[in-house]
């Protein structure tokens, strides 16, 4: 398997969403992006403010930008801010170095797309976007 | 109902793909914005190119920007290229001059969102959007 | 006189939304800017769409930015495509070269600001705008 | 009530600087933005400065992007700077994290606007905000 379908990305966007409610989580926003970093499916839910599109793709673009996932980015940008700064520039969604943007791996460890959420906070996005990729039976 | 809920916009995009494979049209990608031009749902079909979540959301985002269909802005774009040269520079989302952006309307005739899709060609884009809108009881 | 005050301006635009509604034109968007194109003072009718601030801004912008109204620089548009083109470019509020955007002086004939109006057609929102003007004692 | 009219948005700019002159304040600017984000109206007070639009917009823009008021943009922006800058960087009109962004609501609670009130100081600028807010008989 090379990429994430509509049908796995719309299966990961509904298991993120169920877990949002599972654990009472505010308004979530879910994007699944391909491995170009390009838009499969996406969800806002009622209440979810208006930047939560940008935020959401920005923790899922920026890991695949990087290599890691967006809890990572965060680490980074705190030891290497200058570098953060400048690489978020670089990249047309922007990065943002917070927990909520995962990498999804296929069963031989190759990236194949990344999940970014966003509207509780970091730890709980990043909660709900694993319980997501699990539901479509995918890897983080 | 000021605005459009979540399972209404996923409602849109599953009457909009619906209508795709009845029509046997290429890959379509399509999203639900509201009425501020902020995405609520989208989803890209397998086998749809790299910038279609960039050009449905120009098309929706268009529309709301000017307050037409963007059918009515490609007329305009060859009436006054300029002008509508002009004014996509000036909406952070661009405007794509061509069918298949179309505002959704409340019973009151307030438009409450908007309905963008590409991927075949603009008359069929636009005739599945309609199909997706009227799937879930809105009007165009 | 060196600037428009908030009171004039504010003078300038409920007498453009009075003319609009004499006229019955469309929902109108004016915006008033000091002579270093600084806005003073905005108002969107109802109705009127989300980018009518922008494109108000740049007709207004447009005129201080090149020393002449935006009707003018609609005719130049036609003549010199790439000049313009270029020159909205580099204005941060960008340039929309179509009438509606009028240069606002005072007695000796300086330049103390500009007005833009949209949502009509070009003439009407210029004639628009130029009853704002009239409205606060200024000369266009 | 849906949105935020323009003679609900001519009300509150007026009760804000009311409120400023009432409390002697330095030189005010005002804005209105719809829950999209779209200004409706904006004033500048004689001698308010040349950003001063731009820094009203940020805030009001800001409150409506996170879902929450500018001064707790400004609190969260200590605990988390580069989140908070990442997600200014994605928003069209910025974020600034200073008090006098103030969300407007419905009866129903729903977001129907934002007010961004920059001059004074930050707590100084909410109060104005607030006070035109009251004015229009909305609540923060």
């Amino acid at each position: 398997m090379t990429s994430i379908t509509l049908a796995q990305a719309q299966t990961i966007v509904a298991g993120t969403l169920k877990e949002g409610r599972a654990l009472s989580l505010k308004p979530l926003s879910v994007v699944v992006l391909d491995a170009g970093g390009h838009m499969i499916a996406f969800a806002r839910e009622d209440g979810s403010s208006n930047l939560r599109p940008q935020i959401a793709t920005a923790k899922a673009s920026g890991a695949l930008a990087l290599g890691v996932s967006s809890r990572v980015i965060g680490e980074m940008s705190i030891e290497r801010p200058t570098f953060i700064n400048a690489a978020a520039g670089l990249n047309p969604a922007g990065i943002v170095p917070a927990a909520g943007g995962v990498l999804v791996r296929d069963a031989s460890g190759t990236i194949v797309g990344a999940v970014g959420v966003t509207g509780d906070t970091s730890d709980n996005d990043e909660a709900a976007a694993l319980a997501g990729i699990n539901a479509a039976g995918l890897a983080a």
